[in-house]
């Protein structure tokens, strides 16, 4: 296993523009490569989209291609060396790449070392072996919830503390992730808000400055400090649809 | 048609206890009717949720017997003359609902009139045409997202408004509607928590204190002031996939 993948919690960090809090870590993770395939299909406008990106990378000397754009999508990614999934509705999301059968091609070309994958947000989620630990509302309806799995544990992008200053009596993040342990026994990394993950074959590491928030059935949620190697999470055996 | 239907957004008023708000219209809803059956499926307690709503119901003298405990659910409510389907995590409950085979046999005998819904949250989730606005994250698959569809509209239980002191870089829940609005052409309502809706028949109305929020394909989002006739919602069709 070589995967090379950049997992960003979301696109923007309080405060900054679109991309900024990452842009030196995608250049310095795409390598000599200046050319990826955007997919963005998890928002309705994929031209404005795309072009949102692109404007984004240019200072970077990178040209971005909507997927979008091409005629064989699933031919495009069996053949190209750099892959974004942009943030939006990540039900939305994971019904377009099924409809496109795009999830077998990505899961192997990742897995060989081949492409390499960035994600953000809902293209964050993508990369959990299942949709299940997203926010987003499931305004359509995929196949199935299983997605690319190019990590075998589920992340929670935008992960939020409590806010006590906050009176809603729906349920908070950590409450709806202990409800997604009762039914399944497999690791949830909660990542802040400008947090990010970068694994490079068996090495898993955390970036940006807010740390995130491990879950783990039977345990007591952990806090994870910024730039914590988290690669031993790459060996956690995860169980699905296993009631506590 | 003659349901009759309570649907409360969420099961406690900021600052009231269990219930506490709904009280005299749950009374006046079961009206002679003394017994309810509780589908306790949405949280993982089955006999901890059922004992909390029989003590919330108890000074009402309403016996309140927990569905998991039948040994044919579905024969149970083929006879009995009223159901509280009660919150938690709305996947969860579909799921269960559909192991069960209890869509078809609540869904017609609500429309018959012979058995009376009451729904909290995700239980008011269920009475719509589908699963789609729900707030809830998707802890496991269901089927499908088809749920009881005992109105013709969807219905965002916990509506809560965009609070500019809460900073957060994910969607706000108007933003969330409208992308489901950008996937499917369908009113949604959004009930504001300690709101509920009551139909009888042909007619529609709005309770509670505080509102609800309206939102339709191409049109801006819309305030409904406390105590409105919404009956005209049952009226307009609802098209889900069809995108803008």
């Amino acid at each position: 296993m070589s995967s090379k993948l950049l997992l960003l919690s979301n696109s923007s960090a309080p405060g900054k523009g679109y991309l900024e809090h990452v842009l030196p870590a995608i250049d310095t993770f795409l390598g000599e490569e200046r050319t990826i395939y955007f997919a963005p299909y998890a928002l309705a406008d994929y031209d404005g989209y795309t072009a949102q990106v692109a404007k984004a990378l240019k200072p970077l000397g990178i040209s971005v291609i909507g997927l979008h754009t091409q005629q064989k999508p699933r031919e495009t990614l069996a053949s190209s060396a750099a892959l974004f999934v942009g943030g939006g509705n990540s039900f939305r999301l994971l019904k377009s790449l099924q409809e496109l059968d795009l999830i077998s091609v990505v899961r192997e070309r990742v897995a060989s070392g081949a492409l390499r994958y960035i994600g953000s947000s809902a293209g964050t989620n993508m990369a959990c072996p299942s949709l299940r630990t997203t926010n987003d509302m499931p305004i359509v309806q995929p196949t199935s919830f299983e997605s690319f799995g190019l990590i075998p544990f589920q992340i929670n992008p935008h992960y939020i503390d409590p806010d006590p200053r906050f009176i809603y009596m729906g349920e908070t993040r950590e409450q709806r992730l202990l409800q997604f342990l009762e039914e399944n026994d497999v690791v949830v990394l909660g990542l802040r808000e400008g947090t990010w993950l970068h694994r490079d074959g068996q090495r898993l590491q955390l970036h940006g400055e807010t740390g995130a928030r491990l879950f783990r059935r039977g345990q007591q949620p952990q806090e994870i400090e910024p730039n914590s190697d988290l690669s031993w999470l790459l060996d956690v055996p995860a169980h699905f649809d296993q009631r506590a």
